[in-house]
């Protein structure tokens, strides 16, 4: 298993995907707080917020607060989503706050239907929009492609199409391009074959390919070791596992932070992420949502290596 | 990625492993109910129950009631866990309804004291009794060497050291050897080249080699993805994600057995095994324990493909 990336970059999007989807809205102080206690983990990418209608998602309502009130250290890229023109208006009131903004569409119509209630023709018209303006703004760009690994309404999606989707959002501008396994669905030899086959596609060789996957059977970190294997350095993953897609009902959702820097830093790929920190920011969520969390190490906390001598 | 083997084999250990790591002693007439249900998956390895000291493992004191009243296909090969002559005696005494015996010791001198209070050598010359007599009743044997890949207590346990014990077992007639993480301390790298190695020692070349992978950290399956990439064709597992070692406390066990089929099948390894109805089984125990389980597939389902056409 020689070939293992030397370092990988992660990005933490438990403040955005995590605190989206729990059913009560968290306070502003106490996001800022547990925002601030992932800052001091060493991580250097961050997707905090999201600019959407607080009637639909109350939950971020206080995302430009949250903006505000933050302090972070300076090499922590903060990216918030933004689903449309409206949204990326509202990213940029806070302009001097945010290094990079996250666009999404499905690779599936019907998943794009009941997400955002548009065709994917519909979604990229609308995404070239905003990913051209951000980039006038300056704006680092990021353009997630969810159910790129299979849809729970169409099921098997065509990597070919997948693929087609990522290039043509690079040529609207986007400088990162997302896989999601939006429920789960991928397996370590899809993931393998799909990330060997996009990183030598058409358009997309200068991109940076970033891979994020769900627990929701369990094979989360399987598939991050088969991504690692065809060459990807960049993942998403959320503190204490919070987050992810209600469908199915009540599986899990993303791939939990500390444990994919726990099997990182034991194989030796870099993660600039200080477990033992990263584990009082996800026991300091767990406390303010006063119920057991998904994550593993937290439950079982870091392997404690003792060697002779040492 | 190619290379992986076609087909492997697991065996279920959660009739042993996971009803004796419950608190509450399961009623014989449940764990019949269950181990039937578990013998309709499809499944051809089971590790039914342990013959132990019934005031120290009151759970399995229906060791012989239980193995008296089971039904199951002729092709399952029923196991039965031994920790020394006087355990063998008791599974003895109902020959005609086991297959195997399993044997067990850590590589850690201080697990090993914790968990039998022995040094490993006492340990071996104990096993060496058991393995030579369960030969001469012609049952097939197991032998499992627990923290194989760490120890909660020594840390880092040599791998040249696992290997020396395991071929000392072979010598002593062991026809299977299994290694355990027992604590979850295993990563993917530390697992291809134990196996790697494993299979290339001298005194484990004809024997078969079992990974026995704990979820302690979520990183359970792709530890079973780096096996089977360095050969390994079979894993034990445990219906629901039951049992495990309550090392570190609240920290989860074994991998769950729906997870670990999911996984495979949909790489194209066959398992024998048919998910719903192993889903079924862990509904089952999930009623009877009357409590959520570990287990990622048990609670979001099998992946259900949509294919144009189909």
């Amino acid at each position: 298993m020689s070939g293992l990336p030397k370092s990988v970059k992660i990005r933490e999007v438990g403040p955005r995907d995590g605190f989206q989807n729990e059913d009560e809205t968290i306070a502003t102080a106490d996001k800022v707080r547990l925002i601030e206690l992932l800052g001091r983990t060493g991580l250097r990418r961050m997707e905090m917020t999201s600019f959407v209608r607080p009637d639909v998602i109350p939950q971020l309502a206080d995302a430009g607060a949250v903006l505000e009130a933050v302090t972070l250290p300076d090499d922590v890229s903060v990216s918030v989503l933004v689903p449309n023109p409206r949204g990326l208006d509202g990213a940029l009131a806070h302009r001097d706050r945010i290094d990079e903004v996250s666009v999404f569409l499905s690779a599936s119509e019907t998943h794009n239907e009941h997400n955002v209630n548009r065709s994917v023709a519909e979604s990229l018209a609308g995404l070239e929009v905003v990913l051209k303006r951000a980039g006038e703004e300056g704006l680092r760009r990021v353009a997630v492609i969810a159910t790129s690994f299979g849809c729970p309404y169409e099921g098997y999606v065509d990597p070919a199409r997948v693929r087609e989707i990522a290039a043509t959002l690079v040529d609207f501008g986007a400088d990162e391009i997302g896989f999601g396994d939006t429920t789960g669905m991928a397996n370590p030899i899809q993931v393998g074959e799909f990330f060997h086959a996009a990183r030598a596609a058409d358009g997309l060789a200068e991109t940076e390919l970033t891979a994020h996957f769900h627990n929701t059977r369990g094979q989360g970190l399987a598939n991050v070791l088969a991504a690692l294997q065809a060459g990807v350095t960049s993942f998403e993953s959320s503190f204490g596992e919070l987050g992810g897609c209600p469908v199915p009902k009540g599986a899990t959702g993303n791939i939990a932070s500390e444990d994919l820097v726990s099997m990182l830093e034991e194989m030796g790929v870099a993660t600039g992420i200080d477990l033992p920190r990263l584990l009082e920011a996800s026991r300091a969520v767990r406390d303010v949502l006063a119920r057991p969390l998904g994550s593993h190490t937290l439950r079982a906390g870091p392997i404690e290596w003792h060697r002779a001598g040492e």
